[in-house]
């Protein structure tokens, strides 16, 4: 049989260089929100088909790597000439596994319980630029606070992670935008669309921001919407409500269409996380805000890097999922943070990021060392690393000047030789 | 659809507790062989099928989860009736994937290259007590370098991150078996047994520690194998041959049986390791080492922890694996840490783990505080995270002593209460 070079279609290789700046993201993670008290926890890779087929994870669930049933259970499937063959599949996100988890082990776990997830997600995804089959993913969770409690939690912690992490590129101005899908439903209801067409209707108006209203407008109206909704609608977002605070905003909505807890909610998370002064840092009401998942219940989030077109993270309070592996409901908020858009835009910065450059020794041996001579190499490496050093032995190559460039180019800049005589 | 609370059957969730000690670990082990000269690299969890089943693998080969294709390429599977629904499974092991990273991204690696894995692995073994059928691996492997001092740099960094990892828990001694493959080959050969043979009479030697002298030559008789080679080559392991050096003990062998280098570079092993000098960790010439894999091609090792009754590391040269990949030979040399069994030694002394205590604040809030007292909260919970404390903030509940316990028991020492009034 033949082996093949390349990996797996849309995955990819970590080299040296990238490995080691996804480690040191990683390491700035886990002690940021450890410091906010979450602690990590770990699932496995796979889960039953079942949890991931549950009609929540939206398009990600067309998206499923399945494992292939095994031995007995296979061949039943293939003597019935059935098509189930597979009952487990690789996880498309960490939001699944973590409600499963705490189903699980709720009982052992505090409560509220602050949970950080840092791990590998697979999507069958069209493989393209910077988007790939095997990705890491990092969420935090709050879950059994249904307070804004968690909310501010989230949202502080994750400031001071980007802060951390951004500031060695110079990059410092951050905006988190703030909603609640309560009033995207209130805005639907007060319009007059059907409450089952909520949905479609949020997933175009998520577009705003790229096809602006007029394009939102014709798109409510190609997909069939009553226009007296489309319009009505429509022309909420006419008017500058940019700088607006949520109840000043949401006045417009009366009881039947919005509780009034939730703008007071929001201005409660607004005016907590502005008291904590996170410099660069910005909080916003931005009533545009949809976020794609279909299980979130109340607010939502989202930051964005002022300049750039895209949130870096995302995320809401979903009070219903939890509940469907447990059979009880528990308070749940979280922040899935986008690593992978993180270490992008650190690379592009790759050049402005200070390296500690500890001391690096390579000692050259050369071919045939009697063993005294060796043995005396090996001691000496010891005991600089006992100092704190990093040392690497080597065969001393025929092109010495070539290895010595080499070595250099990895950062060893201290070159010891040691000759037979 | 109903959801399922637990994992995939022979998968495990992972409490906090046990990722913070996982992550400990794994820090010192980063750490440790980042001081020799080691780089970490990744590769995707998914292979390749014809790299998984290169009959390199031995059993695991039979344990593999395959995962399913998907869209046209399976339509087209189950148009033909065929069987083959899969064209990758999950990695079994993080050799198959370094020996395909290698061939793939040689040219801009490092020349001999020292990688450092840490990664999880999946079989679908039977499931039993401490054996999962997903579980962290961890390999070093030094890639072009034919020396012995790929051996040294391998053994001497693999003692230190044991004396490191277990110096807490009261655990100092350790003892590093060598021997060469070439030297179980040769002791066939002279034992008169056929090359073709000479794998399976290896299996069955290896059982000598747990079988006995006398149980190996009944396997080896009851498996059909000429009675005069199974009493020449058990006649060599009825004298003792502890403490004996290398080229003392393969005297019998001559040069059509073993290549007197071979003793040769043990012994240069031996000497420049001895020379190393690390407090508790001796290492000894032991022949009847056999190591399972079939991939092997000179030196094999062995870590074992004295009084433990198996290895927590091992490894050995497998010259001719990566050219599998490139058409071109490529020296190497590894050691696989048996992660998870160090996890579960620790954790069986887990009470004499000194924790570092840092700083726990709970600051329980009142229900309903105006926003200014919550905002002085957190403004003050974002003060002492900033002096490094760790700082979590919760609603108080209206078991209050309760939840001070509970908090407590969590670490949180000093507990704020903030109040309406």
């Amino acid at each position: 049989m033949d082996f093949i070079k390349t990996p797996v279609k849309g995955m990819r290789d970590q080299l040296p260089g990238d490995v080691q700046l996804r480690q040191r993201v990683m390491g700035m993670i886990r002690d940021t929100y450890s410091r906010y008290g979450f602690t990590e926890i770990e699932t496995p890779a796979m889960e039953h088909i079942e949890n991931l087929s549950n009609k929540q994870g939206g398009e990600n669930e067309k998206l499923i790597f399945k494992i292939l049933k095994r031995g007995r259970d296979l061949d039943k499937v293939l003597e019935k000439g059935g098509t189930d063959f597979a009952d487990t599949g690789l996880r498309y996100d960490l939001t699944v596994p973590l409600s499963r988890y705490y189903a699980a082990n709720a009982a052992v776990l505090p409560s509220p319980f602050k949970a950080l997830q840092i791990g590998s997600v697979w999507r069958a995804d069209k493989p393209q630029k910077g988007r790939f089959r095997q990705f890491t993913q990092c969420d935090i969770d709050i879950l059994g606070d249904g307070s804004a409690l968690a909310e501010i939690e989230l949202i502080a912690a994750t400031s001071e992670m980007l802060s951390r992490i951004f500031a060695e590129v110079g990059i410092r101005d951050f905006t988190v935008h703030v909603s609640d899908r309560r009033i995207l439903s209130g805005m639907a209801k007060f319009a007059g669309f059907d409450e089952e067409d909520f949905g479609n209707v949020f997933i175009i108006l998520d577009k705003l921001d790229k096809i602006g209203l007029d394009g939102v407008k014709d798109e409510l109206l190609k997909a069939g919407y009553d226009a007296a909704a489309v319009e009505k609608c429509t022309a909420i977002f006419a008017g500058d409500f940019s700088g607006k605070r949520p109840k000043e905003f949401c006045a417009f909505l009366d009881e039947t269409c919005l509780d009034p807890a939730v703008p007071e909610t929001l201005e409660q998370i607004l005016a907590c996380v502005a008291a904590m002064k996170r410099e660069g840092v910005s909080i916003v009401f931005d009533p545009t805000l949809v976020r794609g998942m279909g299980y979130y219940t109340g607010t939502i989030f989202e930051c964005t890097i002022d300049g750039y077109g895209f949130a870096i993270a995302g995320g809401g309070r979903y009070d219903k999922m939890i509940g469907k592996y447990s059979g009880t409901d528990v308070p749940a908020c979280g922040f899935s943070i986008g690593f992978e858009r993180i270490i992008t835009i650190l690379q592009d910065h790759a050049e402005s990021i200070a390296h500690t450059q500890e001391a690096r020794v390579a000692i050259l041996a050369e071919k045939n060392l009697p063993n005294e001579k060796l043995s005396a190499a090996f001691a000496r490496a010891q005991a600089l690393r006992a100092e704190g050093k990093t040392v690497t032995v080597q065969t001393m190559k025929k092109n010495i000047r070539r290895q010595i460039e080499l070595l250099e180019a990895e950062g060893y800049t201290e070159i010891e030789k040691v000759y037979k005589n």
